[in-house]
């Protein structure tokens, strides 16, 4: 599984509508309003590298209403727990 | 419960050994080494905006190794399941 | 209760109009005209976290005028006197 | 009476020590420890132009542990009730 | 007696005529064309900080062409002669 | 004639003493500490660009205490009054 | 041979069809889709600086959804295999 | 496979030793030393996600002299040669 | 005589077209096309700072197909053979 | 012939210093102290890139007190004289 951490700007006074969008693409398991330079951040979790482009090009970032974004992807996760790491968020298999 | 989403450099070299001690914390749910402008983002879920201090000020910033920290608290998360929603992720109650 | 520093730019020549609209809005305590990088800089005290989500998503971005916005969520405030600490500030309660 | 908001970032480690001596010094009426790209962000209100120069460059600048400050000095202040105005937020007298 | 320095740009070939109609208002004192990431710096003096806040948003701002703007509100001003310093640069008074 | 505008940040907690020294030095006509991002703004008028050349590189920029310099060189001076630009502004003769 | 690494920002929503059009020029001989600041990356191999020229400023951008471009001209190559070195990489000959 | 662009800037005057020490690395196809705001480009292939975080984490960031890096992690490889494709670039097998 | 070094973007696809009219105008000697953030480096050459003032504010940026610029007066010039330096390249007489 | 526009940043008041010694360096035709962000501009102009890469590597940035640099390469040169792109300016061959 792959990961991804998604920093998003809306045109102004979008904010919620552009987070109920992606909250309902399918990959993107949370999607956050914050403070500071940014107004969302989403985070994804896809099968692989292509499904993770997939996802990136073709359906989050054709949602109306977002100005910019930048994709932090991810080389590896670590985890407290390791019952945790084991089934849930590795970037192996 | 509140979120918050960290952004972190790290001085060179440390990215694993920083993430490793980040894991440990309790209130951290999971850190990522990304690829872009920054080394390290880490999930921050606590019981409320006091938890939130502690943890941000008196653990995670004294963490050795970490040379930039920006973190964007979350207002309110939005989520594609109604059952998540309803149990892990509100910033209320 | 739960501040934020919300600093913002308007377009051009409409920094007294924006303020006075903001002033107007519930929640906001006080806004500045300023020097700087920023037009204006306005102070939010709000009930909770959800009550913050509102009014700077809802209500704060959606007056006209406004350019660019980066929303400062305080995580605890500090005063000087114990009395003012007591009745105004806190993040709690 | 001037009114100033400054942004400040600490050395990492130090925000709460920092907040607490500067939430001491007369003339900063309230300190809030922030998310997003700064640590600190203090609210000044003094007498006249004079003794801003004076709390600032005198006294809050020689605070140990702090990195990196920017004062953003209010040209005017603008309240919702004309109660408050008049006895607490204007530039003048 | 209140100064402020603000650091202007114009829309592209307009900085002459942008430059003439600044150094026609009232408390600009002087406006330079200058070189590096600005194109004009104004020189702004005037009675007191309710006369500056009149002076940038009512009348500087609204000048036609200029793209951005950052004033400089000036503390303290410091002088070689006390002659000059007597009579022509503090924010006392 | 030839005039600049320099802005300056210094070393934390020096900002009077720097600008003190600077305001002894041949050619700075003025000197203000400032809000915003930068510390100081100094006037420099001088008799021509070798001049200018001599005091920033020699004198101005070893003053100690500074930690940052842009200056921004004038190609023209703009004024009011006619008086005052025949005589003192003007960055020929 | 010249080579250039050229980072590339595209309009939204636009990236794979911007980066099919570019591997489709001759001269460019690979397009990454990149996560971080940049959307794509484009790896650019010619004959020599003349050439280089041609393809920047004639064709590469001049491929519609092209928001933003920085052109990292290569000055050498370093390579781990002999061979490799001999054949594919030099700025020489 | 996965590719990677890493943009570097190295303590001063250390461009070509950097250079050569990265050249030798596992899995670091070419570098090249080049004009702009960085001053070597990096392009990793591996094969897969965690390969890549150990080569950036373990072996590319500790070769001394590297004093920025920013890791542009590529989703998706595009090029015009069908054989090309097939065997040097691809995100997938 | 003064110089200048002015660094230029221009919009898309323009770079040949705006660099053969500036080079075509009496005061700038060279006109580059180059790699990095900018597009177009200009050398100005003229007799004295108002006649720079002239060249940049009423010719060289009413060149159409210029996004930005940024313009670096030189102070003084260096040059290694005397001979040169006396004839060529001073701010001198 | 190659030619290259550098921007550099030297450590505080040693311009000067810097500049003679850049301006004793075979291939560095011109250097130009200004003012705005840079501290120094050199123009270089060498037989090929090969010869730049070590003018650029070996000579220029081992000289003591540069504190950054940023070299533009030229793709090509453009000049109103056709007798001078002739013989001095071009990236020919």
């Amino acid at each position: 599984m792959v990961s991804a951490v998604v920093l998003l700007k809306t045109h102004r006074g979008l904010i919620n509508e552009v987070a109920a969008q992606l909250a309902e693409l399918n990959g993107i398991s949370e999607v956050f309003s914050v403070g500071g330079r940014y107004d969302l951040v989403a985070i994804l979790r896809v099968r692989d590298n292509e499904a993770m482009a997939d996802l990136v090009t073709e359906h989050m970032l054709k949602v109306d209403g977002i100005a910019e974004s930048e994709t932090l992807l991810a080389f590896r996760a670590f985890s407290r727990h390791d019952l945790e790491s084991m089934f849930s968020l590795g970037l192996d298999e």
